[in-house]
């Protein structure tokens, strides 16, 4: 069993690109002793709030380490760079514009730092690529030990923004709730939970009608994808608790049409 | 030289996905001593068929290790969860859909059981994401010197069960053998190989037609991509000895619109 | 702190494609002890210049080990592979092509050495996949302590290769140079920089036209993403010191229509 310090990444950088390789390669400089765990990087470009609520699934999983994210449509303008410190010896690091927010909540944040400090960034700092060039060298910093103190001044751990997270409407008429991210084989993940199941009287096996842009669809309530034949349309509480669509063999966000951000409805049919 | 165990990983959950970042994370986690070593994440979406003729060609290249491969359209089904032992202390752990058959058998499968060991699980157990709450945490077991038998019981390790494969036809009237994958040049592989250009009296520098779909392609037989001009249909034996057609400079995949699964005709000019 | 060797990877093979997890297996097996850093897969097929770009920018940001890098369309063909050996104990390993003059450049080769011992080849050394047969093993070799003259005969190190890279014309009228590459973001980067907007007497605020293949788009000098709105084409000098175009919240390269290696014009507005 290692000791080594473990540095999670998660971004919307893109897998195998060259952004996510310079903050592997800033980390492995400044803190050659680290693991590197990738978490994510096909976060839509600019996704802030599925970004979060990746990073908030993700990071409790890993090991404790300190959780580096880089979502950043706002790099270079006024919002702030933070570093906090969790529970158990856990860290997070990057821009506050909700990304941390909801791993912030989960894992307890106990002090936050603004990052300041240049001894701990690239100098000089881009105006575009402050994961290079802020956050990786804050990362590496305490993945090598060093105090979260000296990477800026503290700010309340309280302050730390979080996306919105439109709340989910349900009751006998159906459920309404907002689609905000999909995975690589196409299953749509909406802000709403098994609780909304129950309100709306829905449980497996019921047919219902999924509603997206005025156009709606049957569906089956289901448990897992071998619950709908190939090319039915599943409605089912995914591995993290989420009410989703899916389609059996099939891709339900390019069936549906269905676009992050979008409402979705699910009724009795 | 370090004495690390390693874990590798092959699946289709695509790269830089949440879903491989989530089995890093289980296994840095569960097993902090071990190196993880990406093998493929972009099987097309439950291609298993693919997945495991990938895995059968890669898992041999690694070092002894834990080799985790997850490509499971079937998972929440009937179908067993499974870890193997192989010859040289390697270590077979995914889905009995076929996927680990090939492997199994080149590498030597010796014993193995179903994954049912609720102490080996990350309960409760998803309906939908074995990989990170079977499968992963089987490997981390494995991989930290865990014995095989605690993951459950025995089963007869020739009860493994292959995917379809094939056989290809040939002969002087030509060849005729199934598209099985492609890779990001779009480079596509038939289930055939240089026994089959023997068969059928081809050789490089002759010319050929590719048949896909009732339409023919002009092609040249060759040994690389320089043997054919920019644009030039190359009928080859890739660097696995499996009978391919390569388009110099572009995409074959794309050029013929060949599917994997379709049968593609190679025959004399 | 960690004495081990570092192995970078740079590849045109896509992003967790089987040709990459492939050169990991190897370089696992053959320097168990190294670490693997993925700098970037996803360069475009073939596209030598743009490898060649992000190898001499991503490398030095890693420490010191063995840059690999392959980028290959002529694999199987006349040229050479080389590995080098550059200041400060790092080492060069790729196809000499053009894809390792900058790197070589700018961090200083001292040696160089053609590929042909075999016995740091996988041999039979295949026609198509010299990454995995030639260049994985001999930065194994190189990164597990051995000898840069075991590779292969010396070749004089100003012999690598460079990939043409037209120079940029700026004056008063403006400027013109190539666009050749972009990223996931759709940023796309110039063969210009800061110098090239000082001598068209361009400065943050500017309005130009930005012309590609006949048609001009309205656009703002600018220093960060934030400096347009939603939507709006931006001119800017990014991380790397290059003349990029980017689009507020969109993907320049698809707004624009800009393909790699044609030119782009900026003019005063």
């Amino acid at each position: 069993v290692s000791g080594r310090p473990f540095v999670t990444l998660l971004t919307d950088y893109g897998p195998g690109t060259e952004h996510v390789g310079a903050l592997h390669a800033v980390i492995a400089a400044r803190a050659p002793g680290a693991e590197r765990v990738d978490l994510a990087h096909d976060v839509p470009p600019g996704d802030v709030r599925w970004g979060a609520i990746l990073l908030a699934r993700l990071a409790p999983l890993a090991p404790p380490g300190v959780h580096l994210a880089v979502v950043d449509p706002g790099v270079g303008s006024e919002r702030r760079g933070l570093a906090a410190a969790l529970r158990d010896g856990r860290h997070l690091v990057g821009p506050d514009n909700g990304l941390l927010g909801p791993a912030a909540a989960a894992l307890g944040a106990e002090a936050a730092v603004e990052l300041t400090a240049p001894e701990h960034r690239l100098e000089p700092v881009s105006a575009t690529f402050h994961g290079r060039d802020v956050f990786a060298p804050a990362a590496a910093h305490l993945a090598g030990g060093g105090a979260l103190g000296d990477l800026g001044p503290a700010v309340p751990p309280d302050s730390i923004r979080h996306p919105p997270m439109p709340e989910p409407r349900a009751g006998e008429a159906g459920i309404e709730a907002m689609a905000v991210g999909a995975d690589r084989f196409g299953n749509v993940a909406l802000l709403a939970g098994a609780r909304e199941l129950t309100a709306a009287r829905m449980q497996p096996e019921d047919r219902v009608w999924v509603l997206v842009a005025g156009r709606r669809s049957r569906a089956v309530v289901g448990r897992t994808f071998a619950d709908v034949p190939r090319g039915g349309l599943l409605v089912y509480v995914d591995s993290h608790g989420m009410l989703s669509l899916a389609v059996g063999g099939g891709n339900a966000l390019k069936r549906l049409g269905v676009e992050p951000g979008e409402v979705v409805g699910v009724v009795a049919a």
